[in-house]
């Protein structure tokens, strides 16, 4: 029998980076290690106090190598695994996350001029203050008929890769014009590992309004978006997308000084991460959507048709698996939800509950809320206190709760977060199969699917389908990994294609959330009058853009 | 110079009740007392644990005697004073506030039989649960044609009488018929103290539909609304009014046991307790509202014009001052909102920072919302937590926040309570003045406009208007003390009328709020927001009444 060969997965989400090493054979992870960001989400002001905007949330790429550098040689040291039984490196990042860096991939941050202008680091992908560049974008690109947008579900997000660009370039001309190069912190990361810029085909071609078929907007129009930006995909970006599984290149000398890989370890191209964690939870098939549910929560499906969805973050050919058109929806808040729940409005009593039955504050709201029946707080709330990314695309909603009385307890508020998680997520897949995009499955990834079952529950109850939760520990990571294990090829000890490779490396399913009937039913009433508000707010009544204009106004 | 003369006044509130000992001749506060209600509110369940439904809230009659023992030896033994310096006391009561007797005024919840039978018990004001009846009464009204009802606003509140009483007929008939006389609280305790059942022109007026030209509706109206309530107003209730200042009667060998005063004291019809708080704020002029900020706001008005002013609570000719037309209306929710935030919503760092201050929890959030400057939190509330009282008479209304994001902090969502309660403040000041009831001056009393500058600041900044607080310490506590002085009457060293009293022991002004120009700018935009919502789930989507009805569902 041949010598055991290994890969290494990297997923870099918000807060963290995770590393696993696995065996490349059936997927078993051998060893796992995850390193928080030192500088975390930098969304005050940066390290030497630089106040930053409403909105702004950024990263120091730095971080990014530093996780690499503990990650990687923890991973073989607890493995007892050796640099010559690594046969590939495969990544994926949030996105869109975009950095700004010289010709040769040095971020602008680094420079000393720069440091402490807020445009020079990396835009994490919830940095939300290119609102107004997105709506202008939006319009320009609806008056001018301009064909990608349907591909996007009517409306490029503030979140993506054009409209972050033109803010730097309004607030910051100066960093705009250094930048030779503004990429995805993703293809960021592989050109530090391999010496080569080879941007992804995932992340252009669902965050930089790059099509297989038809490429970039014409210059033309970038040019009615702003003179200075006619050339940004020739001067700033690149034109050629190296599909998902591709091997961008190989550690180099330099790399494998600090990564503790061999010179030559092939490294797959970056990928994103919720893309990744389709093959990492073992689905191959069409129609079978992914629920990631983490942070944020992010709707993959593949599909043989190309169908036009409103609200959908983007479609894009051999996107998520070859040969299919990859779908990607999404929530821009779903574990935030809970988090900033727990961190603002727990009070003592309920702390001291939970340490008293060993609990987490999460778990013990969960307990709590499992115990009231749906409807019986009478509360409704709005899952936007992160703007709503699918279907209606606007980073400028906010949240909303309504039907407090004096007697509402926060474990009903909690549930009421839940629900509306929930009911946003309905509205994602009623959307998708009313304009042709049939769901037959729904498997679910991400860390709250695998550590609420309150949460999975309630969703399960209020879409009225079954869920079944990946078995895999990290979809994501071991999404990363099977990108790794297809770089290396067969010929190497790795797989031909990611088919290939996610069949034999993971699959299975953890837990199964079957609906209750009679939960369901009610829920179908509340789902109505969250349909009513998210019509009226999201469409008829802009109330909450126009409070989040005065809140930035300086009067 | 004679001997000083002393007057009584009590104040029943929510949640305990108080006393002052007053120098007839200034309305120098010599003594004063205050004693929280032992069962206080039991809105969860009876004192045997007898469950009590949503949006019940109950008292226990012999708590108001109980307050009366404690209080008035105390206030004489405090201040030196003795019984025979004594000559008048005076009370207010809040309204409508009912309590279900035998003909000789004893409580049907004293009875054995009767204990474990909420519908026997005291329905305070804020009792919520007889909505239905209101909704029924306030259709039946409209397709009859009724009158009446534009002396209500154009509806009837689920708060009143006629409501209250039908939910006992409907779900507790063996109550209804035990009971030989329905009665306010607050003419039940002066029946208590004189032996007399003198009904008050005030809370008749206001509470219970009658007028001072009509009487009560007809007859046949009461049956249209049931059979069995036909001769209500004749078997449970009085056509005979009293009006405020008038003497009830005096203090009876037997109640002299139990209060500490001498027998015969006068004794002033009750007194709805916002009603008090006009004369005992000094205010004996028309066109001068005032607002009393506590738990709930009422706001007072007297007028020499009757208006149809919709949405207020009442107008009562002679309920507040004699000669003039005496307007009320009022919000169901102000400091409510703030103790329900407080005890649900804070958490440990918070009270620790309040602490570290020496401030309580209200004060260190008061602090803290100063320093956010309108609109800058994005948010916006309906101010609805216990129902809309003015201008929408709706009770199954609930509270709504909007605006919310991760960054979101909770000193942000009180001060949106705050505003909310300013910008319904506003719609009934502007309803006010758009039916034809102009105001020249604005004056506050009550807990809130004493302790809290910031939510009076807040108030001055939204309407546009000047507040000035009334110096009386407790304005309500005065007025039943001028109801007092009155009911004694000249010869016993007393006065002839109100406005004699009131000009003689009250008036002066402690604080003034001016509005800030800026501010009040923004809160124009804000205020705009507000009435669109306020007309969105008011009128248009009934959203929140259909929630409450899913709430209360035995699914």
């Amino acid at each position: 029998m041949a010598e055991e060969k290994y890969v290494i997965g990297i997923d870099f989400g918000t807060l963290s980076a995770r590393g696993v090493l696995v065996k490349v054979r059936d997927g078993a992870i051998v060893s796992s290690e995850v390193k928080e960001y030192p500088h975390g989400v930098m969304d005050k002001r940066l390290p030497d106090g630089t106040e930053l905007g409403p909105d702004w949330a950024l990263q120091h790429p730095q971080d990014y190598l530093d996780c690499i550098s503990e990650i990687f040689p923890t991973l073989m040291k607890d493995a007892g695994v050796t640099a010559e039984n690594i046969i590939g490196v495969g990544s994926d990042f949030t996105t869109c996350s975009i950095l700004p860096t010289k010709a040769d991939g040095t971020p602008l941050c680094f420079l000393p001029q720069y440091r402490e202008t807020p445009h020079a680091y990396a835009k994490l992908w919830k940095h939300h203050a290119a609102q107004r560049e997105a709506n202008e974008l939006n319009r320009i690109a609806a008056e001018r008929g301009e064909n990608f947008l349907s591909n996007y579900g009517g409306k490029i997000s503030s979140e993506w890769m054009i409209p972050k660009i033109w803010q730097i370039l309004n607030e910051a001309p100066e960093i705009f014009n250094a930048a030779e190069r503004i990429m995805e912190c993703g293809d960021w990361v592989v050109f530090q590992l391999t010496g080569e810029e080879k941007r992804s085909s995932c992340q252009m071609g669902y965050k930089a309004i790059w099509q297989k078929e038809t490429g970039y907007p014409p210059n033309d129009f970038f040019r009615a978006l702003d003179p200075r930006l006619e050339h940004v995909a020739d001067e700033k970006l690149s034109r050629t997308a190296y599909p998902l599984g591709t091997r961008a290149g190989t550690i180099t000398k330099n790399s494998a000084k600090w990564t503790g890989l061999n010179p030559g370890t092939p490294v797959a191209v970056s990928c994103g991460d919720a893309h990744a964690a389709v093959p990492g939870a073992g689905i191959t098939r069409p129609d079978v959507m992914l629920m990631v549910i983490g942070t944020s929560g992010c709707d993959m499906m593949v599909s043989r048709q190309r169908c036009r969805i409103p609200g959908i973050c983007g479609i894009c050919e051999d996107g998520i698996l070859p040969g299919y058109f990859g779908y990607e929806a999404g929530q821009s808040c779903i574990g935030d939800h809970f988090q900033w729940f727990v961190e603002n409005m727990v009070s003592t009593e309920y702390r001291a509950a939970a340490k008293e039955k060993n609990m987490s504050v999460y778990r013990y709201f969960d307990d709590l809320a499992t115990q009231i029946r749906p409807g019986e707080s009478g509360l409704l709330a709005l899952d936007w206190w992160n703007g709503n990314r699918s279907v209606l695309v606007n980073a400028d909603l906010t949240g909303l709760i309504l039907g407090m009385t004096l007697r509402t307890k926060p474990e009903e508020i909690y549930k009421a977060l839940a629900e509306a998680v929930a009911f946003g997520k309905r509205k994602i897949i009623d959307t998708f199969q009313a304009n042709g995009a049939g769901i037959s499955e729904l498997y679910a990834t991400g860390g709250i699917s695998e550590k609420s079952p309150f949460v999975m529950q309630t969703l399960a109850d209020v879409i009225g389908k079954t869920i079944k939760v990946s078995a895999v520990d990290n979809a994501t990571c071991m999404g990363a990994a099977v990108m790794g294990a297809v770089a290396a090829g067969v010929e190497k000890g790795g797989y031909g294609g990611i088919p290939d490779a996610a069949s034999a490396m993971s699959g299975g399913v953890r837990a199964v959330y079957v609906p209750n009937a009679g939960s369901h039913v009610i829920y179908e009433r509340l789902y109505q009058e969250y349909c009513t508000l998210h019509d009226y707010f999201g469409i008829r009544n802009n109330v909450m853009e126009r409070l989040k204009k005065m809140e930035s106004a300086e009067t």
